[in-house]
């Protein structure tokens, strides 16, 4: 089988991290995976949801949007719509699920970090590009508290990083594009931690169900994939000891 | 360790199905895991939505709810609050990939089955007895259709059924009850066909991440829990030949 | 003239009570007038709205509305359409009328009961038969909260039921069904106390309008229907004294 | 007893009909019952409902708000607050059913009457004095419509008036203003034909139930209050032969 | 060029001011600019926005609508449909600012003024009216308020008043009415302080742009229709001193 | 007087355009006035709203949006409120305005041009950049349609660029950035078309009222930096001969 892009079943696409692209959130990181562009902010506020209050310990919240026309056929802004998605609220809440395994609570105090994953070019794979631009957008973010003092330690409990996995014509493929994503049997995001442990595994059968083979070549691939992805989290930011 | 029901880690809870609960939908099944109950109800349209207009095929769509009260603290209804909320589009996304694995769209002809998972009672594993009891009633309401003569042969592909696994303290565990679902370190949600193929697998951590291991473990009781579901489903209706 | 249920005028439909048909609600009561089957759950808030914070005395709310496939035809969710119709508000806000007709508010407390009607099952009748099941649901939780020592006297002034009459071709009739009621000149529905005195008359020409004598005929019929209600009850709850 | 306005119980509020208030719409009317002012007006469009197309009959639909400040304390718009409450559509369903008792939709023809009552200043009794003045805007349109040749004779089967009655410390009383409605044990809306028959009847005990005898006090002041408003109406439409 | 109405070019259209036209607000205004009727009232609430707590100032905020039938069609309800209209927006923005720039905010204390225009009749010039007796409202509700010793001293700045210029068929216009609105290449807003001084422009080419010239005669003209508005305002109210 | 930027009254920021910023639309611009930068993307659709049809001509309708943290603050998203502000109204219906100037719609065909104008990242002047960057992205979206021969030639009908002046500390200043724009006297923003003609002139005094001189200062600030920004489009598109 020959892949759309004409890249091997196990291989990425390049990866292209660009820090401080905006100037005004505490974090701004745009991540391109291949075609796929997102420009994920981390803001602070110095308090948390009603339900934490008293509680010692922050929170970390996701939201995630396509511009209208990042796809190929524009979509209208669910602002217009006057209503959010499904596909929009499955997103953000896994977003912001990923990001709390990787963060402190406690040592982040009473703070609530809101971190936005806008899409501005979709090829495929918006919501893990989105996890790992989004956790180096948090990591830039806690680098400013320490900065400015208002922590002492860095509560990143570790990098988090997120990648599809998918089968296309039978066979299991790392990193699809739209151009796999829209026609593959079964599509899989999987989340997993500097120290090699899931935080997220969501595989659905599209068309056919699969089986536990599959599911465990897809596995396969998606921890090397991650790898890769966790190995350029850490040389961006040399910084921060993990 | 002791599971808070006393049930061994691989263990479900007592299963009751009573078909025909209420008498206007073409399938009506009440379903009981425990102590949770959801009434599933599929109603057929002679129609089908815009995108697929004279595609020669059917469509599946599903929509789930909880009584105010269904839960030990009452709920806000989401008509009240004027919208429906992100836990609730992600299953009911989920309970409509899942039925649409179990059936032959292209046999169903132009119509639309609409399911309606209403908890009456929750205590953990709404979700997954939603699509297991879901399944049974998209049976009922196509063996009417049938008994009509409106479609000449069973548009089901396979049967479907779900059951949930976690980690609880360290331990991989079967089917559990909300005193177990609120304190779990990992849920896991399992969707499995008749021939033993996975349709969905959304594993997440709450609080540590999960080792590939404990992966495998929470697989296998899916697995077996599944089975022992599909057994009990054949066995309710005997009149469909599968 | 026959009914289309071969039933006498003066007939009412087989009424069942259910108590403590669900686990969580304080009160649970599920009622079947005919095929109508409405499950009534009253649930105790430790508040008031604001409007009433301080006052020395409690409140009491309801809530109705239908699961999509309790009819012939499915409905769909108000919370999918973002908004609750007429028809629904209308309903809510008479049992909630009737309910405080029978409750002491100040005896209750500074305590909002929250009443959930929510019909399972739709033949005519859903509104009267949510008022009679839902002030007995009101009753098991005045009961909880007594037998819990958190209100020394039950704060039931009265019972409270309800019932539908109207006018069928001519001829004024006791508790309507679908078939009726939806071909009826007339629609009435009466809500009393178990003393005898009118809480609500809500009389509709739904065709021609009515004469007074009509009217006179509907309340002797909605009299006689609503004290064999009221003995239903008080046989029911043997505990309450009155 | 005194009442607040010094007027017996008997007595109606001084009625002024204003025809013609605003230039724009077929039929538009001011009414003014005491300090209780409503504009009515009726707009003809040249189609109906989709579940009437083809039908051959026509639609009258009510549409019922009140200025922010027609009342004591201002009240924040339906329009800002992005949703319609309980009260105004409980009103404006009474209002359409009213109006639909009195014109023959047949006669009508396949058009929608659209019927706005926007109370201008709120003095009690907002929702009667809607009633008897859109009755006149009504008459105003078809009138209009007559005159242009687009129908042939009037479709108006009768008059119909509104009023409301009460008890006020146990006393029964007619058409009460703002300081009356909001201290009253009962509240009773009565609308009725020029025939004298009854179109709707809705009583609330707002405090303590009300006994048979009550509601016959109330009904015989209604059916004399509102035999004055009929009397205004044909006096005010000399060109409607009824 | 001869306009619809016949009037020259610079001709305003008959003023009238009726003061306390509703009873309930502390001012209430309606203004009638040829046939545009705009009921404006004053309502004093005894707080501010949480964005001025504190602040030892007011507040004025302004909300604009039109009855359904003020035009010559009818116009759905902006509560009907859940939302309000870019066009109002813009107005109830343009009125709220215009009005600040009439109010010593300090001198009003810590209260805000909710100014209410709604028009009752439409025939262009509907923002412009509503501006210029919006501010007679206000007065009214200041005068009110002195009278009450609620204030010491009139926080009115100065007057305000409004008026509409545009270009119908090349030629400069002062004060269209909806035939001239409707067809005008361009309209523009001015809206001026009793001293001469402009608080806003807002000049829109329907169709061609407009060019430098064009904006002098428009301006000419609106300055010579506001000094007619503004001693019309003072001559309506003598007890201001200004 | 020093502004904040140091920039001399009549200065410019520096402006920076990026045609093709994203791949899937027809035109895609990024602009940078100063740290202002507006992501402006124009979409082809292949038919026209309801009210045109069949009307031979097209269609231009602009939407506006920040980014949540665009903003020295983060600013809740518009779709998570549920309602679009009136800000962003106004916006969106300026920019529309202006480019419906530039665009001869016949010439269009029955085509509806979707321009979305997204800001990145905002220092003041935000809705003047969108449009003169939405200009170019029209413009490269038509430049497509000839390309592709779907249209033979350019419906451009000219440049449209825009451009903020104001009063600051008493002295008429152009194109004002944040610190300048919250603490101005006099916002205005004037949006010109290649030939020097107006489209659209909106000034507010903030604080206080205007003179006559000052609105000339301002405008022919305005006259000078938008002549410099049609150079600058000029530039960026020799390939459209105007």
């Amino acid at each position: 089988m020959t892949r759309p892009s004409g890249r091997n079943a196990n291989a990425l696409r390049p990866v292209q991290i660009t820090r401080h692209f905006t100037k005004h959130a505490e974090g701004s990181v745009l991540i391109a995976c291949g075609d796929t562009k997102v420009l994920c902010t981390a803001s602070v506020e110095e308090r948390v949801p009603p339900f934490l209050r008293g509680a010692g310990k922050g929170w970390v919240t996701a939201e995630y949007s396509m511009l209208p026309r990042a796809t190929r056929e524009r979509v209208a802004r669910e602002s217009a719509k006057g209503r959010i998605g499904g596909r929009t609220h499955e997103i953000q809440r896994l977003i912001g699920r990923s990001l709390r395994a990787a963060i402190d609570l406690k040592g982040l105090g009473e703070r609530t970090l809101w971190v936005d994953c806008d899409v501005l070019q979709a090829d495929g794979g918006t919501r893990t590009a989105s996890i790992t631009g989004a956790c180096l957008a948090v990591a830039d973010a806690l680098l400013h508290l320490r900065e400015q003092g208002r922590i002492a330690a860095l509560p990143l409990k570790d990098w988090v990083a997120a990648i599809s996995v998918g089968v296309c014509q039978g066979e299991a493929v790392l990193d699809l594009d739209y151009a796999e994503d829209s026609t593959a049997e079964v599509d899989m995001n999987v989340v997993m931690t500097g120290r090699g442990e899931f935080v997220e595994v969501q595989g659905t059968a599209e068309g056919a169900p699969f089986s536990g083979v599959q599911m465990e070549q897809m596995l396969a691939l998606a921890r090397a994939g991650i790898d890769d992805l966790l190995a350029l989290q850490r040389r961006e930011f040399p910084e921060v000891e993990r």
